[in-house]
């Protein structure tokens, strides 16, 4: 065998843990009795450091400096699968073991005191914790940078986000972070000229919750034959592409967030489905990236599910699956709750248009405690100064500021940027798929979501990780990823509608 | 690190690897859709070579040879731990890869076949099959027992029933082969003269045939905290003691079938439960061999929940849960109900009595074709007779004789016997505990089970896999493993009352 063929039989060994990780991980979070929960943690630890210690060992090193040595003929699709191999050795070798294991036990301890500052808005109580985590994951991206050879930051972006860089970044949140200021009052404005919403009345029983989040699972192409829907307390997308496990969770009193969770989800799902099926457990075969993956659940969540296409779809299964009365499942009533606008402290309940501003905010912020530009004590002025600045409003107290996201206090720096850069590239895509074939948009009335899926199927999801995600985008839109396209959608469902 | 504390590492990761393997296959059959078989396969393979490389690696064949030349002072555990690991090293790297292999494959290609062959009844199908299954699996045998240093038969019956020999299961099979044509009219005879029983009539309500399941697992001790109840075609208890997952399921028609399946199965998982804490994931804080798993769960349906004492406790319940004419109810009928033999043709609807009878006949049989002293064109002549011998009836047909069990046909030569040995094992124990005390069985009229349970995890659950069966049932019962106490057994419950 030649050195590549060994490589990629050492990443299906890598892939298929990956995969075990992902069941395991599911089954956690849905079935697991409680006492169940310390050999997990010990199994699933366990099949981490042998994943691990497939990607450090030194023969994976040398096998990837023969295969570039060897001039073996290799296809495009191998030449890339030989770069992304490289790119995890690269993050798997550059960071000691015994860093990578301090950063993991600050963390947890970080996030455990979390926990309890949160509620009780207290930042100086996480502060030293929160240090540690800095510090530490500081030297992790030092030591990142050194070999990838770019900045501190980049080097913690690229594990997200590989290719990305902030340079680019920055120009794409300035250009947003000057509209939003802009643009916002307007569609307050313009909201505000409108008819109050009628909201629905609950209670809205779980099982018709459910039902109907299947049927629109199906509706938009996710098959039970290669996956389940099911409950946990933080819903997401797990498993793997040909047998996807997405979770929920229901409330009787509020059927939104449950919907479009669901639909959020299916997003993420339909992209693993349509992960290249030549390529499964080979790094090449992965999806690409975080931006690019929550570009596919934002795409239906927010460009086709809350568009009037849909909607006007939507409208008399709401009704027949909740009942009451007639107007409040009119599709213009729908649109009023669906997208109303109203700038707020927390991130996770944030509207389509100021969401980026909470986004860029940690951007910025995260960037200059990890380049130093920043010290912690300066973090809850800075965050509230920002707020202000954004959305012209200023958290009271840090419970609703600076306290409120898991990431930081958990280790994950550099994460923050793919949702917003998600929801342009969402954008993005759309225009381009509906300039192609105007049934894309058009279809979605009847619930036909075959255009749009048929589209991102062949243009996005069968590339796997083939090339960046900069490059994707590039090529199936034909411009740069950039804030335009987001700006005129905003403009155009917010303003001038 | 010692070697011995380098070879403990190797078997925790050996023991995480089967951890999740055990996870993987409850969700096959629980919760994995269709199309997730084929990589659920990928992904379980995979990780069985890799427990397989741990094994075989010169790595744990050099630690184990310095292990014993190390003469470092290991505790008595530790010592039984180098000893089964010695015993797993042995049994993985005697057999070649190649033959591990090809061996598989025949394996599944003839199991295909015979899910064809046994409805049609058509043992010439399978046979060519069948052959080549069994030749590979005396090569199999032959290289095992050259690296056990004992006959062909034992080593395939020591991967299942550690320590067992067929020098010893002779002797106890052919004693209970004497004595069950004896006793089998004397039982018929006796109950001929009851009166029928009162049978009850379904249908059974699923929801409630599960609620009573529950609360029966609970009152024999089963922790919700740290297990569950499900259903899959085939039931089975699988999981890992902290999180043990059990299943069965359910017909309308017929509540017992599913209430003894999940009485049957909450003995195995019991067992599982109360291993030694201290050796999770090491070898000798296993289960001891198949005879000692099957003597936990027949201990639980056959010895404590046929009798008496258990079934006046029950039959309240069943009417509260079914309701219907209290006739049926009354613990006297459903003691008719249970323990109603009659001589049948298929193993696994066999009664108590009746059932020895079809093991001792597969384990000659099945002993005789490894040993070489039969061919397998003369399998269905000699099943026939066997089953004229034995139990006085005779197949009509191959369906109903030697095409029945999956096991030869999947390659599962060797464990037949443990059913059997685990039935004597369990009167023996059961016997052993009501002389120590009396509570065990008369608090069972309580719906208590914690004497018994309590009994039960000290004298057997605790010690794992640190003594041979063997050695285990002669220190805790103060006699060899024979059949003279289920012989007594049969005769006190279906002769003497």
């Amino acid at each position: 065998m030649s050195a590549y063929q060994q490589l990629q039989q050492r990443f299906k060994r890598h892939g298929c843990l990956e995969d075990a990780l992902a069941v395991l991980h599911w089954d956690t979070a849905t079935n697991m009795p409680s006492g169940g929960a310390e050999v997990r943690s010990e199994q699933s630890a366990e099949l981490e450091v042998m994943q691990h210690e497939l990607l450090t060992a030194p023969e994976t090193g040398d096998l990837l400096a023969q295969a570039a040595e060897d001039g073996e003929q290799l296809d495009a699709w191998q030449v890339s699968n030989l770069r992304e191999m490289q790119r995890l050795w690269r993050h798997a070798t550059a960071v000691p073991a015994d860093l990578v294991d301090a950063l993991s036990r600050a963390s947890q301890r970080c996030e455990m005191i979390w926990r309890e500052a949160r509620p009780a808005s207290n930042y100086a109580q996480v502060q030293p914790a929160l240090q540690e985590v800095l510090d530490l994951t500081r030297d992790k991206a030092r030591a990142k940078a050194d070999a990838l050879g770019c900045s501190l930051y980049d080097s913690l972006l690229d594990q997200y986000e590989p290719g990305g860089s902030s340079a680019q970044i920055d120009g794409i949140f300035d250009d947003l972070a000057g509209f939003l200021p802009d643009v916002l009052p307007q569609v307050l404005e313009r909201q505000a000229r409108e008819p109050a919403p009628h909201q629905p009345q609950g209670p809205f029983p779980v099982d018709r919750q459910e039902a109907l989040g299947r049927r629109l699972m199906k509706t938009l192409g996710f098959d039970f034959n290669h996956g389940r829907l099911d409950q946990s307390l933080h819903p997401f997308c797990g498993g793997v592409p040909d047998d996807l496990r997405l979770t929920t969770r229901y409330d009787e009193t509020d059927f939104v967030s449950s919907l479009m969770g669901i639909l959020h989800e299916t997003g993420h799902a339909l992209y693993e489905r349509g992960l290249p099926v030549d390529w499964r457990h080979q790094p090449v075969g992965q999806a690409r990236g975080m931006a690019l993956h929550e570009s596919q659940s934002l795409m239906v969540e927010m460009q086709a599910c809350r568009g009037d296409a849909f909607l006007s779809y939507l409208a008399p299964l709401l009704a027949e699956t909740f009942g009451g009365p007639a107007e409040v499942w009119q599709s213009e009533n729908l649109a009023r709750i669906y997208r109303h606008v109203e700038p707020g402290f927390i991130r996770v309940d944030a509207d389509e248009v100021t969401y980026p501003a909470h986004v860029i905010l940690r951007y910025r912020l995260e960037k200059a405690l990890i380049e130093g530009d920043m010290e912690l004590g300066e973090l809850p002025a800075a965050w509230n100064a920002g707020m202000k600045d954004l959305l012209g409003i200023e958290p009271p107290e840090d419970r609703l500021g600076c306290l409120q996201d898991i990431h930081w206090y958990a280790g994950e720096w550099g994460y923050f940027p793919t949702y917003t850069l998600g929801a342009m590239i969402a954008a993005q895509l759309f225009d381009a798929a509906r300039r192609e074939n105007p049934q894309v948009e058009t279809h979605l009335a009847q619930g036909d979501f075959s255009p749009l899926m048929g589209w991102l199927r062949q243009n996005v999801h069968a590339w796997g990780s083939f090339m960046d995600t900069s490059d994707l985008v590039q090529r199936v839109t034909g411009r740069p990823l950039d804030a335009e396209v987001f700006k005129t959608h905003l403009r155009q469902r917010y303003v001038e509608t």
